[in-house]
């Protein structure tokens, strides 16, 4: 179906003055995906300010058989957010529908449009003298719809779970252009099907999310970290144990890093040093943060508790402890800039995947031999959410290659990783979804059972598959 | 299509010798809710032992369109787990299938087969120095595949999350008998819709779950209750948000109690007594625990400190704390004996609502205002789970009316409440789900739009309505 001159024509109708783009160089960035892999193409982009008009204009591509591409932050890493090459693909851009709809400090709730951007969203729990723990890289810019259909990871998640956990309600235009109200802030409601985890993580194929309720969180008064330094990675699966217990549950980041990634990352980010005076092969990085009071429990101590022990058993080999917010930075800095530091060391393949954590030593130990078996003098830098499984199995090229050369064995590479992966039980998406990036790989990954499942979902609410068709499930 | 001895025959010949029942008496208790509201008949109970044989009898059913009630523990209270009427129906128990299939210490996860009792699971949890925090009143009897099948609530709920929380992954047979293997024990898997959240609280409409991977969390160290006597709803609501931030999210269980309700369970239980020297309208039980240990938090500071600050606020009355784990469960008896207690009062029209937190103190008024309007002379007893905006509205009769006459206006009533409950942005169901009970509500409350896209999903997923047809949805 190409989208012709009557279409834009009616749509634009429909999205009054403020509400759409034609002019290319407006349209550019919303055909782009920050880290350069993915461009795509399209005659207009649509701003609605209102549900009621993403319904209008759904209900209109609906009858025409219209595609439609619905977008965010434009934040995602795997193409899930980007028109097609065709141009007939219609983008649906939620950034006017910011509002807020409601703050109920009493239930603890945050109703918000799916255009708020994260950090703003972050404000307005902090407004409320409360959280809202969801932190990725990216929440400067990324919104909260978007945040939901791709059922946001990063790094709280050992302690609050994924974005998932933070929706109480939906409000969602189906791909008939049907409004689907679901916003409540109950916890608790055994009525039928619950229609909105559906469209968590669905990344846009099975509706278009326009406004949610939130749940938010008692607010931090202590907050700490450690930075330590670690045998093995067997030693970070039985800390983070440890810790959990330790700590009372208040464990809210655990991350590891090898000492290749820290290696970049001093020698090419400004302000990072050696945060250890002797050398190591893995380290971790561990927050703890409560609502608790200082006079009730010394969150200081409970680190040190954790530290001690975890010294006397073998699990720690040398530590640090930040003495405030700015040393704290710069440890999480090496954690933090670790993506960026690779650029300067070539071409970089990755992998964004989740094991059992029980299973993570034996696949660090495997996937390495195995890429190594396969580009001698290839650099993995595996880092991540050990605490929840998840790895960013990242590998840098040989010295010796050509980036190009490298890159060209990107697909390959990652097929290889995601066998392993699959055969430990695990997920070759951890938390960046599928979009287009993956579809091949999911088709092939995934049993038939689910695949089918899948889409008789999909064939069932989006009949004319219109509602971002081919991510995730190819056409 | 009614079930001839060809079909009994040929399903008996797949599930073996100790795979069934024909026997009247064996397969009484199968017809039978333990609330004695719900009486059905079948002529055939079948025990598969193994997910295989599930699926092999699943699919006979389907190519013959037989229809199937798949069946837990037999304790849900609203009809979903009774074979109709008509005979036809066949009941799968899932049993026999109660076997451990994994314990990941170091992944924090369990995987059991549905048959296992939630208090084995308990157990099971406890072996690995562990806690599964699901408490329900039929933890000695319920499974959890009726768990799953329910969303199981409870009193941990404010904490843990409903039972939704605690699946990592399912193993389901589906109405056509397809095995879909989604048993996974991960944090994060973004590979496209997550299908286990189809399954958990559709009441078995779906298809059958014969396993899953659960969350376990670190043991609690310390744990302990107050009981106090509030002014009113309103100081409930604010209490929570207190004693969460006070707590540092370790307040695991928050009920309320009216005074009659407490008349009833003192005059009618044994072991039941004046908790206060006083008398008060409205009482709270609380609870907090931690894993962590007390020389780094001492959890009676904990709570005196929230009781000392809600004193100074007028939020609390009157309290105690218990000294010992006896008194704290005469205290939990008070809460925990006022169904039963209501029994000795003549009839009781039920309510399993739901509103969001802070409408409760609106919910309790106009609730009251409106029942009493209809029946003078009603009592109500309004009791349960305010942490989760939860609460089991339980009118007892005038005492000057007949049983009979009284229990034949539960429709009505129920109806009206919900009605109330609705305009609040509440549930009709929180905890029990919708069954046969409700489902003439769900129709009337449930938008069109919900409504039709459940359909499509159970449409997409048992195109011949084989699995526990007319529950949840009407046929």
């Amino acid at each position: 179906m190409t989208i012709d001159k009557t279409h834009i024509d009616a749509l634009i109708k429909i999205a009054g003055d403020k509400g759409y783009t034609i002019d290319p160089k407006s349209i550019k960035p919303h055909t782009e995906e920050p880290r350069g892999k993915f461009f795509g193409k399209t005659l207009l982009v649509l701003y609605p300010d209102s549900t009621e008009m993403v319904s209008d204009l759904v209900k209109y591509c609906y009858q025409h058989n219209i595609k439609i591409v619905p977008q965010g932050g434009i934040t995602g890493l795997v193409g899930g957010t980007i028109p097609d090459q065709s141009g007939n693909e219609v983008v649906i851009s939620l950034k006017r529908m910011n509002k807020v709809r409601e703050k109920d400090l009493l239930n603890n709730t945050m109703t918000l449009e799916s255009g708020v951007i994260l950090s703003d969203a972050h404000d307005i729990a902090a407004s409320m003298n409360a959280i809202m723990p969801m932190h990725i890289a990216s929440e400067g810019s990324a919104m909260i719809g978007g945040n939901i259909s791709s059922n946001a990871g990063g790094i709280n998640v050992l302690r609050y779970g994924n974005m998932r956990e933070f929706v109480l309600g939906l409000e969602v235009v189906l791909p008939n252009g049907d409004i689907w109200n679901g916003l409540t802030g109950l916890r608790k409601d055994n009525t039928g099907y619950d229609l909105k985890q559906l469209f968590i993580g669905a990344e846009g194929t099975l509706g278009i999310i326009t406004a949610a309720t939130l749940k938010i969180y008692p607010d931090h008064k202590q907050k700490n970290t450690s930075f330590v330094a670690i045998p093995d990675p067997d030693a970070a699966v039985t800390l983070l144990s440890l810790a959990r217990e330790v700590s009372g549950d208040s464990l809210i980041a655990f991350e590891i890093l090898p000492r290749i990634g820290l290696d970049f990352t001093i020698e090419h980010m400004s302000g990072c040093r050696e945060p250890l005076e002797a050398k190591y092969d893995w380290y971790m990085i561990m927050e703890c943060a409560t609502s608790l009071s200082s006079d009730l429990l010394d969150l200081e101590t409970v680190m040190e508790r954790i530290l001690e022990t975890a010294m006397e058993q073998g699990l720690v080999l040398d530590g640090v402890v930040p003495k405030n917010e700015k040393e704290a930075r710069e440890l999480w800095n090496l954690r933090e800039f670790m993506s960026e530091a690779q650029k300067f060391e070539g071409g970089s393949i990755k992998h964004d995947v989740a094991v059992p954590v029980s299973k993570i030593p034996e696949f660090l130990e495997k996937g390495t031999e195995l890429v190594k078996a396969e580009i001698p003098g290839i650099r993995p830098v595996p880092f991540g959410h050990i605490g929840d499984g998840n790895i960013h199995f990242n590998l840098s090229q040989p010295t010796d290659m050509e980036k190009s050369e490298y890159l060209a064995k990107w697909e390959d590479i990652n097929h290889k990783v995601h066998e392993l992966v699959v055969s430990l039980g695990g997920s070759i998406s951890a938390e960046h979804g599928i979009g287009t990036l993956k579809a091949d790989e999911l088709a092939h990954f995934k049993p038939d059972v689910d695949l089918n499942t899948m889409k008789s979902i999909k064939d069932a609410l989006d009949p004319k598959n219109i509602m971002n068709p081919g991510r995730i499930l190819k056409v």
